[in-house]
C-alpha cells in the first residue's frame, strides 16, 4: 500500500490532467471520453450524440502488481488487457483496440512475450478487440506491461463516476473478495452485462472494483458529491473467502480485499423497481443507497460507521 | 543495439498484430490509423471521407534509451512526449490528446515527476495537446515513461510509409547527425511542417527518421515495395557534427546516428517540381529518388553501393 507522500504525488499528477479539446471527461473516471475525430468542438460533438472514443491505460509492473513466481507470462499478460476492458465496462463502452508496450528482461524476452501474447489474444479475440500497435523493448530490468486500450460509447453516452444522486440504489455485479488467489488473473470484464444495463436502465453512475468496495466507493461518492452507505448484511460474499473465517473478517475480505473487477452501479429509484424484478437474472446485488452529504458508512444491524479504505491499493490513477 | 534475437522476437510481436475494425493501418508504420467512433465499417469512414484517428506509443526506459546521470527530468518527459509528437506528423496528422503512464523508482519519486511534467506539460501546450489521464505507480525499479499519442488526420487522411512510387523523389526536413548530443531532446516535431506539406502537395509516402536514414529509408522501401537510392553529395549534415572529421566519417554521422526526428518524404514527379522551385521556403532537401526493385543504395560519385543500417537502433518497434 503506497504511503502518504505517494498518494500526495498522484494528486498532483491528477492536477496535472486537463479537460479541453477533444476531452470530454478526463481523469478521475475509469476511462477518458474524447470526441472523434473530425468533432471540431465539444459541443458539436455531444449535440449530435454522436458516439464518443474512449482511452484508457493500465501499467503493470514486476515486483508490484506481480511477480514472475506466483503467475505466469499467460496470467500476467491476460490481466494486463482484463483490467482495461473492466475499465471501458465501466463506462458501458465497447471497448475495440489495443496498444501494447512492454520492457522484457533481456535473459527471459522471447519466453515471456510468447506468453504474454498467449493470455493477451484469446481475450482480445473474445471481446473484438484489435491488437493495433505497440512498442517492445528489452532491457535489464524487471518486466514491465503497460496496455491502453480504446473503445467507444454507445449512442447513449458513456456513464461517469459522477453522476450518483441522493436517493439512488446502489448495486454491484457480483459477489466480491478473496481475489487475489486466482480470481485477479481470470475474471471476466463485465463489458456485455454493462452495455445491456445501460441499453434497459437509466444508470446514473458507475465504476469498477478494483481497489475493493471501501476503497472505490468513496471515489464514485466524491466525484458525484454525495454520501455512499453501505449496509453489511447486503455485501456479496465471494465463495473465494473462506467459510470458516468469522463474519467480521469474512466482510472485511469482500470489502478490502480488491481485484474484483465487478461494478459499482448507482441506479434511481424508478429504475430500482425495474431491476429488483429481475435482479437474479442480472445477477446485481443491491448493497446499499445514495444519501445527501458526503463520505461513505457502512450501516452494521443498524448503527453507522465510516467506511474505512483499508483496501489493497494495488494502482494510484 | 539490439541482436538478431531481439530482432526475431519483434517481427514475432508485429506478427501478433492485426488489421480489422476499426484499424485501417497497424503495426509498421509510424502510428495506427484507425476509424473514428459511430463508423461501423471501415469503408464507411473512408469513403465518407470523415477524419481518422491516429494513436502512436512510445515507451522510454532508464538505462536503454536514457540515463539520469546524462539527461534531466525535464528532458526526458519532453522527449517522451516529442517522439510520439513526431510519430503523428510522420502521418500528417494533428495531435490531440496524450496519455501518461510512469513507473516512479520509490525514493525520488516526487522529484522525478515534477522534472518531467516540467518537460512535458509545455510542450504539450505549444501543440495543442490536452494531457488527458495515465497510470502512475512507484517502485524499486528503474524510472519507465510511456506515452500515448492520439491524433486525427486532416480530411485528405493519412500519409503512409506504403505509398512511394518508382520515380518519386525523396526529401528530408532538415539535416542531419550529431542529435545525440543534445538535440535528442530538444528537437521540435515537424507537425505544422507536414500539415502544411500535406495540404499544399500529394505526399506519396512519409515517416519520421527515429534510427537513422540508412536504418530508416529501408522501412518505407519495404513498406512500399520499391528500391531507394540516397545521393551521398546530397545528404545535408548537421552543424552538430564536427567539421573536423573526415568527409566519410561526417556522412556516416549523419546516415547513422539517429534520433534526427526530421521527416523523409516521397513525392512524385510533378509535386517535386512544385516542391523545387519552394525548396529554400519550405526547407526541404532532395535526398535521393525511388527506383523499382528492393532495396536501399548509396550513391557516391556515381556507383552504388548497399546503404548499411548500422544506425542507432534504439527503438524496436
Amino acid at each position: 500500500m503506497p504511503c502518504r507522500d505517494e498518494f500526495e504525488l498522484i494528486d498532483w499528477i491528477r492536477q496535472r490532467a486537463q479537460v479541453g479539446h477533444p476531452v470530454i471527461a478526463g481523469i478521475g473516471d475509469d476511462a477518458a471520453v474524447l470526441a472523434g475525430p473530425g468533432a471540431r468542438t465539444v459541443g458539436e460533438s455531444q449535440s449530435a450524440g454522436r458516439e464518443n472514443l474512449l482511452v484508457t491505460t493500465d501499467m503493470l509492473i514486476e515486483g508490484w502488481h506481480f511477480t514472475l513466481e506466483t503467475a505466469t507470462p499467460e496470467q500476467i499478460g491476460r490481466k494486463a488487457l482484463a483490467v482495461n476492458l473492466s475499465d471501458i465496462a465501466a463506462m458501458a463502452g465497447r471497448p475495440t483496440a489495443a496498444f501494447i508496450s512492454l520492457a522484457l528482461p533481456k535473459r527471459h524476452g522471447r519466453r515471456l512475450a510468447e506468453g504474454l501474447y498467449g493470455g493477451l489474444e484469446p481475450l482480445a479475440r473474445e471481446f473484438g478487440v484489435t491488437l493495433a500497435g505497440g512498442d517492445t523493448n528489452s532491457w535489464d530490468g524487471p518486466l514491465v506491461v503497460n496496455v491502453t486500450l480504446l473503445g467507444e460509447t454507445s449512442g447513449r453516452g458513456a456513464v461517469l463516476r459522477s453522476g450518483a444522486r441522493p436517493g439512488d440504489r446502489l448495486y454491484c455485479t457480483g459477489p466480491l473478495g478473496g481475489s487475489r488467489a486466482e480470481r485477479q488473473f481470470s475474471f471476466l470484464p463485465r463489458v456485455e452485462l454493462a452495455l445491456r444495463l445501460h441499453r434497459e436502465f437509466e444508470l446514473h453512475a458507475m465504476m469498477d472494483l478494483s481497489d475493493g468496495l471501501a476503497s472505490d466507493l468513496p471515489h464514485l461518492a466524491r466525484e458525484s458529491g454525495v454520501a455512499g452507505i453501505v449496509r453489511a448484511e447486503a455485501v456479496p460474499i465471494h465463495a473465494d473467502v473462506s467459510p470458516d473465517l468469522p463474519a467480521p473478517e469474512r466482510l472485511h475480505h469482500a470489502l478490502s480485499d480488491g481485484e474484483d473487477f465487478e461494478l459499482l452501479i448507482a441506479v434511481g429509484p424508478e429504475a430500482s423497481r425495474d431491476i429488483e424484478e429481475r435482479a437474479a437474472e442480472l445477477s446485481l446485488h443491491w448493497i446499499g443507497q445514495v444519501e445527501p452529504g458526503e463520505g461513505c458508512f457502512l450501516e452494521v444491524a443498524g448503527t453507522r460507521q465510516p467506511l474505512e479504505a483499508t483496501g489493497w491499493t494495488h494502482r494510484f490513477e
